[in-house]
């Protein structure tokens, strides 16, 4: 792993007149951060751990912005008015023993642009982009298999175009050498250091690396530095948006799409137009596990649990009971919600790890008089245990009782029928499989059963379940003031899930889990749920002996990975959630960094 | 006002070579969409009604296109292949007899451009750029006073470069013709109406108008297209986001920044700087009406009415009345809030529009026992009266009972100070004059206070307001999942609010109330609530003799104004609200557009 950059920075930057008066052209800033800064924090962040600066003109400006980075070193070439680029790499000549990361200090770039050089296997790299039109292109000459084979600024000189130049290269102790004694041997000190990598070719070979639609840009003159303000920046600032790999159980990893979704006109959310919009969203977050004739979706501005709040307090008639199944902290929660109401309720506690004893199940229905529901959490969000709802429908079919399933965890990934499997109610958000933004809970209603919830008297106003549908079937309006932007979002999020289709996506979530739990078991990390009962969606991990979760997080958190504490207050655990807009590659990478980490702490 | 567009779209576009064999250059697609259609829309939106297109080279697919527009109107130029666009301008000499908008099929631009010709007193203007670095640009020499005086590709046939061509005209009649003469004079088929353009400047003055920042570009060249779709579009839709002017009482009308504030890197929100995020956001909004150390905000996932219903049911004990002040729909609210959870409460009925008899409401306090709380809305939505908190809290000090104010239309606008008013609980939401997005509720509580409700038993779950305040404390972290981009563009809101200054904003507020009044006056449109008692923030008025509500709204939603229904049973309204992102120079505008449309119904 490269872990020193170097940054070429003598220059005058005489083309930038005024600008570079009394600063190096390193210190333009664009957008409130100086070239240099942005560059030194996208470096550090992308795992160099040493930058050294080549600086000449104006270098006491460079030697105080060092003050802040106890990473940099600079290297002053006292020569810089009269050499050029190779001279000044040269000059560094006594610090650079290692492989490292070539930059110049005029560059805007994305973070991408340091990503694929590292991630290159490739000791010798080059990375070059498509066009860009900025009328000062140093364009590149490459063999078929994308070898260097020469650069120039005169287009007519080279024999055909491969890319442009972008300023950024991966070079390897052996090629600085190389390039050192071709400067030597040269003897001219005002050569740039692009025309000497070419040199260096005929003994070893130099990857060039294409990127096309890469975001960077050079300033060199006052038409560079409009140009990256005007059009560079708001693209990178677009692009850069930094990729966080949740691996809590929601809210997930959203893509950028999604994100972007939000930006919309202002709307009042009485519009028509905006009733239509929420419309389309109930009847395709139905559509996912019943058809609209018979199922309806009811959408509430708040969290999930809120959700599980309205149907609770609005279906249950107040002279019957309802059975609970707890078999860890969300099915508890259901029965703080029914404590909260004083509604009468039968508490049916069940292991954390195993599934649920029906006959057990079956026989409390039979002991109690007066029940009218059974709730259950579908996915464990504590365990990753899975309960069978397919089971639970038949008895709950049978005893002529109705099912409400709290789905948060598993809905849009497990595949649910509710007609098939008896569910009368099924609660979900936003922000889990549906990959899109938190804010909104959701209700999924067998019409004819929550028609006949409208003689119940409430238990309460906001979260009133029947008055929520009755409203919005008559006026095509939400109650009260919705979360507009996050249904534009959720909007987006559907249309991807559709795209993508549930049962593949729950493919894709499994893949990321076997690998997972194949990592673990290498690990020799036992997790709580036996595979035959696991969702594959949330693994609630045993923590490894002596590892705080604290330190584990943070650890995680600093390679960009989000875990999650345990909850079942018997096990020391935590939790690794594989849902949202990540795939295998990440879950590959979070397993070698937690393997990595782990050995550190042995 | 210019009815009348004019594309020039008869040329071959042979440096698109491939791309332009089978369809004219207009039709070229950039985010799915072609340019012309994309032009066409945006002329349709800024209130051209006739569109005459000069075809040429593949007409029949401008042909086909028109189809779907009435308002389009295609003339053929045959000798399009051996003539320039001032002979296809000229071709069109039987239907061009008003001023028109002169533009280039090849555009990709904001909408700005065309507001800004529209909006120019003056009936000839060119638009023109700052520098855009296309490598194709068309430079202006202009005076000093800028009037054009040449143009030209070469920038040294000119004395001194003013800006850049857009190829966006405004042209008078006048003009068009001065043009045609001059091009019969000229006898050369193959000039450039650029060339004509100039040659009239000698009878009659041409402003250049330059926009500095203008996103746009022409595409005559692969580079051109390739750069328009990574670098331009992406712009253009960031800054064509429509601007909608609404005018219904909150969610309002937000910034851009708000609405790009957004778009974050995605983040678990039990994580420490989520919590830091909500910690600031809470202190922030406590700021603006109170002292932190004695008081504190809770936020909740949900509208502003779900923080009333958080508060009402949170508060008062058991064996406790609350007296409610009920004149108006958001005072009935608390009332059918109380009612749902069978709390004893006394509805005070007050008028709609005068102040509250304070002597009667001191009164029905000394009838009644056991009263420890008393409720009202500060600002009534439904008629924009402002209650008078001050009396009221000094009633409520008087007779030792808490203070609870609705005040979701006046927060972040009329000044309020909880401690010298004797508030105890204030509630607001996220959406209104924070000019935020919807989604967050919350309750301003005064410490003390707020910690005895410990002892009270909880009446639901979601809405438990101890219980947030407690948790939130103890943890960073709200107790259920928030909505976390809502919160980061509430940040962003209080922010811009800081700005601002609350007292700025309501002068702001206020200024174009007055500007609305004032209108309505002369209009003879009566409005509900007297002068001296109204908030100056939302008006409800008296719906014009004959005029449906809903054709009213079209008309004003056609002209980017949203309005709202009135609220109150015994009278015909509708309602104004003059909050959120805008100004007196809008609702200027919308008088103007109320006054015309009245006059058409007449």
């Amino acid at each position: 792993m490269i872990k020193t950059a170097v940054i070429l920075a003598a220059g005058l930057g005489s083309r930038l007149k005024d600008k570079t008066k009394e600063i190096p052209k390193g210190f333009l800033e664009i957008g409130g951060c100086s070239l240099i800064q942005r560059s030194v924090e996208a470096l550090l962040e992308a795992g160099i751990e040493r930058i050294v600066i080549g600086t000449g003109y104006l270098n006491e400006v460079y030697e105080s912005f060092a003050e802040h980075y106890p990473q940099i070193v600079c290297i002053k070439s006292d020569k810089y008015a009269v050499t050029s680029s190779m001279y000044t790499l040269w000059n560094m000549k006594s610090v650079l023993t290692d492989d490292f990361l070539l930059l110049e200090s005029d560059l805007l770039y994305e973070k991408l642009a340091l990503r694929c050089l590292l991630e290159d296997e490739c000791r010798d790299v080059i990375l070059s982009s498509g066009t860009t039109w900025s009328n000062d292109e140093v364009y590149i000459q490459a063999s078929t298999n994308d070898m260097l084979e020469s650069m120039s600024k005169q287009k007519d000189s080279l024999e055909s175009i491969h890319s442009e130049l972008v300023g950024i290269s991966k070079v390897s102790a052996d090629r600085y050498l190389m390039m050192c004694e071709a400067f030597e041997a040269l003897g001219d000190e005002r050569i740039d250091y692009e025309y000497i990598m070419v040199q260096t070719t005929k003994q070893k070979e130099f990857f060039v690396k294409k990127v096309d639609d890469l975001i960077w840009c050079e300033i060199d003159d006052e038409g560079h530095f409009e140009r990256a303000k005007k059009y560079i920046l708001p693209n990178i600032t677009l692009k850069d948006t930094k990729r966080n790999i949740l691996l809590n159980p929601g809210p997930a990893t959203t893509t950028q799409s999604v994100k972007m979704a939000q930006v919309v006109p202002d709307i009042c959310p009485r519009e028509k137009e905006f009733g239509d919009l929420m419309e389309s969203v109930s009847a395709d977050l139905t559509e996912i596990v019943a058809n609209c004739n018979d199922y309806t979706t009811i959408l509430f501005g708040g969290s999930g649990t809120a959700a599980v709040e309205a149907v609770l307090s609005s279906v249950v008639p107040h002279e019957k009971k309802i059975l609970i199944v707890n078999n860890g902290a969300y099915g508890e929660r259901i029965c703080q919600i029914a404590a909260a109401y004083e509604m009468p309720f039968i508490e049916f506690k069940s292991s954390a790890l195993e599934p649920i004893d029906l006959v057990a199940l079956e026989h409390c229905l039979q002991q109690s008089t007066n029940i009218s529901h059974l709730a259950v959490i579908h996915n464990e969000t504590t365990t990753g245990l899975l309960n069978d709802l397919t089971e639970l429908g038949v008895l709950a079919d049978r005893y002529g009782i109705e099912l409400i399933v709290d789905a948060m965890s598993s809905y849009a990934a497990v595949p649910i029928d509710m007609e098939r499997q008896h569910i009368t109610y099924l609660v979900a958000s936003s922000n889990k499989n549906v990959q899109g933004m938190a804010g909104i809970g959701f209700v999924i209603a067998n019409k004819a059963c929550l028609e006949k919830t409208q003689q119940i008297q409430p238990r309460n106003f906001y979260l009133n379940l029947y008055a929520q549908y009755d409203n919005f079937r008559n006026s095509h309006q939400m109650r009260f003031t919705p979360p507009v932007q996050t249904l534009y979002a959720l909007k987006q999020a559907i249309l991807e899930t559709k795209e993508e289709g549930v049962s593949n996506r729950y493919a894709r979530y499994s893949q990321s889990w076997h690998i997972l739990t194949k990592a673990l078991k290498k690990l020799g990390l036992p997790y709580l749920v036996d595979d035959a009962y696991h969702s594959k969606i949330i693994t609630s991990i045993n923590m490894p002996d002596g590892v705080d979760f604290n330190d584990l997080h943070d650890a995680m958190q600093q390679a960009g990975f989000t875990i999650y504490p345990g909850k079942v207050a018997e096990f020391n655990t935590f939790r690794v959630a594989n849902i949202g807009d990540i795939d295998h590659k990440d879950i590959q990478r979070f397993v070698e960094v937690l393997n990595e980490y782990l050995r550190t702490v042995d």
